[in-house]
């Protein structure tokens, strides 16, 4: 084992991983899945499952840099998904800790330091609720531990302690999600999917393709749609390539063969990914989830959310108040500029050809109110109403959208202490409420 | 002018066109839009807008070659959108008239090379009503005029007259679509539209944008949301660069934005584009339509059809009868083999990266039954449903789906031969039953 902490190895040993020295990341034994976040403790390096390589090349990244392990890292999607960010978080915090550690005479600089680049690397990204979730706690664990007087380096090591404890944490509750997402898994299913709500998003096996993945390598006959995912194209990319890891067969449509996968392949249920749970039970995920939420209901199709507990958000109460990021038109721009050179290339156009489509005078911003000439809107996700949704299938347990709302911090905390003692963590203290 | 038949060039002065040497095409005064096809007579050779080479650059396309006309023209979308693809079938069926011409001894020769060629023509796109219908009349012209006794030379005339009036009556019927749609579109509209039902699939002006295009530039407040439309993008590419030419404001979307946009720009209307009506009043059109219409229905925004008349077909019973085109799984995997060449080229992966995704030996087959590994599933068309459609409006009038069933070829016929009249044009016999 490449130095890891004891809790998070003990976790990696039940779930029966291998170190794989070839891509240098622990891979699981069954699905051929590997993990997406570690912490080399000999190297002092946060590693990620480098998933903007994916899927022309499998490799890793690694930093001993916080601001590089937010950004690239978090903003540019090295690491992605909600989950993997909260553990991406956790220990970009404590990559920030150490450095402030170097650096400051007294806990007043520390924590001055520490709650600056906890503040940058929470801004990330706007709407994922785990990276929050975890500065924050990272952030109170540093607090804590200096208003009990610790000396700095337990400090550091308090900082430590909670970012190992997400990752431990989000292993061991991704397993209780993939066994909760199997009851609802049938032999002969055609599950539709988008975007990647999988493996890939959380540290290992969570979301939508944990539980779907490890029903096919437990023997359940099924067969998975993946839309591809416009812009980014985590469907075509990312969910194919961890299914294929999988085994799992998988078959490609475009984002607007919805209607068309329904009535050719008999898609039985429809199984996502969640970026964010309001109170009222909506949901928000990547751009067209709701897409199919409307036409999956025309079908009477059943349409899950399966997702850790840590993306319900109490605080905001309704679906319509979580804040939509809006990415880069570059994202929806980059296969026509690359089609462009292509096409001079081939000399299918000619020299003078233009270089891009729309060309950028044309763009006349990201923004696009009514009345500008040609414009690009490109927002990274959407809202799912709660009506439209069979059930959020949780590691706490599968809930009606309505049955949100009656949940309290107090009862998902215990509901999460609960399973993590079974799996032999315990929680630091204040690592858990939301 | 370069030497046109007449009536073709009698619509085209009415209409307002004037000759752009510099693209060698004729373009609309007002919209600045280009026609798609035309019979250069001085040449002897059928002209193609080259839509493979737009938006990226606009050019035009030309041959002598009846094969060619239809392959790679219509087969490699070269023209493309029903009625433009039922303009050029008729000028292919000439130029193939023309060639056996040239080598038969006697009508029975000719006869079997045009009637050999026209199967081969109709053969270049499975699903465009269109192509069928002019191809099949100008067989039927042929055939005629051979039975009359007359001259070879004198068929070859009758073959000519028949593409001749399809091009000019296709201009004439859709000012006639334009006039129609116009009463549906509104001040302050936000009218979404896929693909590309517009001027360009159409000789000039028809189909969906062309009365768009028209109220704009009369003076109608308003703005489009234009969606991608993977794979072949006609939507990102095609509608917006002929929507820009007319300066209609444009904003781009991808395709899973459906609802993000409903919400978002508060979209009024969807206007769209037809491949093929059945008699039960269901559309089948680019792959996505059928999307568009159930959300549509769910947020109770009126969603309409545009097209020619000559898209009804009255023998097709239901809308599942209708026969749905596969293309190729290289339309849905062309920017991924782009980007993989561009990231190795740019150093984000290294030249041990695979150059595809997903690699050809995990792609088994373009039909994708389940128990394959990855497969691509690439249908070009989908059927939207009757009791989805507002109305579907046409150069014969606008019709409630269910008013489909009610038309008889005959009434049709009549529609048709009464709104030609007006400009001055008259059918050759047989020409336009259904």
């Amino acid at each position: 084992m490449v130095g890891l902490p004891t809790s998070v190895e003990t976790v990696l040993k039940k779930l029966g991983f291998f170190f794989d020295s070839e891509v240098g990341i622990y891979v699981h034994e069954k699905t051929n899945i590997p993990i997406t976040v570690f912490f080399d403790e000999e190297r002092e390096e946060l590693v990620y499952l480098d998933q903007v390589k994916l899927p022309y090349e499998a490799t890793t990244w690694r930093t001993k840099d916080w601001r590089a392990a937010a950004d690239p890292g978090i903003k540019g999607m090295i690491v992605r998904g909600s989950q993997a960010i909260g553990c991406a978080a956790g220990y970009a915090c404590l990559l920030a800790a150490m450095e402030a550690r170097q650096k400051a005479k007294n806990a007043e600089e520390f924590m001055k330091a520490f709650k600056d680049a906890v503040s940058f690397i929470k801004s990330a990204r706007p709407t994922a609720y785990p990276l929050i979730w975890a500065s924050d706690l990272a952030l109170n664990a540093a607090e804590e531990a200096v208003k009990q007087g610790k000396s700095l380096d337990d400090v550091v090591a308090s900082v430590k302690e909670a970012a190992d404890f997400f990752l431990a944490a989000d292993l061991a509750l991704c397993w209780f999600l993939r066994q909760e997402g199997k009851k609802v898994i049938e032999d002969g299913d055609v599950i539709m999917t988008h975007c990647n709500g999988g493996s890939l998003s959380s540290s290992y096996g969570g979301h939508a393709l944990g539980m779907i993945e490890e029903a096919y390598v437990e023997g359940t006959d099924l067969v998975v749609v993946s839309k591809e995912t416009r812009p980014r194209s985590q469907g075509y990319k990312l969910t194919v390539w961890e299914l294929n890891r999988a085994g799992v067969p998988v078959i490609i449509v475009t984002d607007n063969m919805i209607v068309s996968s329904f009535r050719r392949f008999g898609v039985s249920k429809v199984i996502l990914g969640v970026d964010r749970v309001s109170r009222d039970g909506a949901v928000a995920n990547k751009i067209g989830s709701a897409d199919i939420a409307y036409i999956a209901k025309e079908f009477g199709v059943p349409f899950y959310y399966g997702t850790s507990y840590s993306t319900i958000d109490l605080k905001t109460e309704r679906g319509e108040d979580i804040p939509i990021e809006e990415r880069s038109i570059e994202e929806v721009t980059y296969p026509y500029v690359l089609e462009a050179q292509d096409r001079k290339r081939r000399g299918i156009t000619t020299e003078k050809a233009l270089d891009e489509w729309p060309p950028s005078n044309l763009i006349v911003d990201k923004h696009p109110p009514p009345r500008r000439k040609v414009s690009i809107y490109n927002p990274a996700f959407d809202v799912t109403p709660p009506e439209l949704i069979t059930a959020i299938i949780t590691d706490i347990g599968t809930f009606k959208p309505a049955k949100i709302r009656e949940l309290t911090p107090q009862e998902i905390e215990e509901r999460v202490r609960s399973r993590l003692r079974e799996w032999g963590l315990e929680p630091p203290a204040r690592v858990v409420p939301l």
